[in-house]
């Protein structure tokens, strides 16, 4: 199995809901480190798992509409805690649609699976990995 | 699949037996940067994979009877060499019984695995995996 | 000359008044880790720069009116812009009176001067660094 | 299951061919921090995964063919692609060919698989990984 | 004193001439990870060290001409060997043309020094740093 | 001035005295990832501030007596606290010493102060920085 990752960043605020968070139920931040993994089992006829700059690009997209934005404001998060792994969800389901809709190129056809990573802090992290489904 | 990893650290003084160790057979020491990934397949009520902070207090009192000791004294190592992958394998059984008797909260009992890593140096490290017996 | 650095972390809503500021005038939010480096010319007589337990606590304390806030509704900041480099002004300043009210240890009379680094993303950082006040 | 990392680097030359490389096509180079994981569900007799000296010094061997070389004038590369994802094949190839011949020691026989890591940038990585034939 | 940096990399291929390289002689190449701090005693009117889109965006066109190249055929370069620390030099200079010229903004009138570190590896790296001419 | 910096690490047993090290009067230990940074105003003529190859191999030999071993047991650290900054300038007086003993080399000659850092763990570390005596 091979994988590509690349790296963004995006800082957003948000609250959380419920007891459990504490302090973190209060308006706040936070800075996250967005690694994508692309895997696939055979490398394109470039030799590569994916272009790395339309994944990048694709990367910059998806997390463009949460960038700088108090995201408890987004009508899609209306109700839900968007929490880090939430969050990781998010970037996944914009990636996986990215290479549905041949935004990667057409070799990205060969991808068989996503891991997105969010680093919260220098001590926290959470991610989201699936299998694409098959086109 | 969605993770989520706490960081914490421990400094211990150790020996290892065994020609394959060299001057590692001296009583000397380490620093273990501890990363414990959590696992599960869909998010609480709460939108969380773990209580970051009950998760963070599980650790800290899973890595206290090792911090700042010389470990060839505890009782349980007698006889075992405590390499980086096998103290990997000791804060995983520790972990995985803190979810078991509860203390991660009740809806911990959604964790299908934990990863626990430990870092020894800025070019080495170990880690431990396994899915964690239904409840 | 001689430093110790201990590092812990914050995260924290705020927006940013200035067209140069572009999306970052929107209520956003940041994770900052912060590092503190303290400074002197001579160790005291156990051997250390500094007590790192009071000063990692003392900066728990430093940081704690921040965290889990949105820091644009904090009375002193009103009318100011909360840049990273703004902001590692605020934790020195919190940090130098944490050292002159005698919150670190009396041997901590002997350090000569401070560094604050905020971390904001894996691609960029701010620092404030001064001499203390001799007492 | 058991994993253990090392890691070490490499300085090549190469150029890439296709279009979707853009300015990659011409002449340039990369670093690549190089990790590799051994993995194995029980810890050998001296409870390790693998011989930490041995497994540095048969990584150090595999890459030193690629090391300080234009890796475009290399034989074995002529009309391939050498991607960062390729690359790490070629290193997972050589280590899992080092395992076969007994270099890493006899308890290497309870390997299972490898997966190997070239970071190239702080912000782009590839990896390859596979199981091990048995032996 | 404060002090704000940005990061971002390039990727070339060089060779350095003299016996003390050893195989480093060899066309080989290297992606450095280039950091450039800004240094000013006063924050500007926007709380502001520099602005960091600004600085971002100079510090890529100061690297664009040595990315995705063999630098020992820069004209520039003839004769010269291209160490990391002499190239931490060669952005420096292109760094501090930027802000004479009024790239980086009005403001960036009150730097006072520029520190450039070039990371060739997770063990090595370089850096250049210097007083920037009074405008 | 322009700085190049050599990263190794050790691993050590020891314990400290005095009440204030709380759990740290106990033997327990430490890995040490260990940068040492040389410092010059003009590079050597081969556009060096010093032999990256010698350099290393200075410290790894300056660290040897030091690695792996219970360093409370060292004749020369009788009656002293083994901290993390009192190491840090215990290995700059080997360094130093190693330069002006020419083992980096005639060209060494030119450098004019050093910096060595200990870190100690991933939220702390320790240097000691200072002039090198004129030759």
């Amino acid at each position: 199995m091979y994988t590509v990752c690349v790296r963004d960043h995006i800082m957003i605020a948000h609250s959380l809901n419920g007891e459990s968070f504490g302090p973190a139920q209060q308006l706040h931040g936070a800075t996250y480190v967005v690694d994508v993994e692309f895997r696939r089992r055979q490398l394109d006829d470039d030799g590569l798992v994916v272009d790395i700059a339309l994944a990048s690009q694709a990367l910059r997209e998806a997390l463009a509409p949460l960038n700088y934005r108090n995201i408890d404001l987004l009508p899609e998060f209306v109700g839900r805690n968007t929490t880090t792994e939430f969050l990781a969800k998010v970037v996944f389901d914009r990636m996986a649609s990215s290479i549905s809709e041949g935004r990667l190129g057409a070799s990205a056809g060969g991808l068989t699976s996503l891991r997105v990573t969010l680093h919260e802090s220098h001590v926290a992290w959470a991610s989201f990995e699936a299998e694409l489904a098959p086109r």
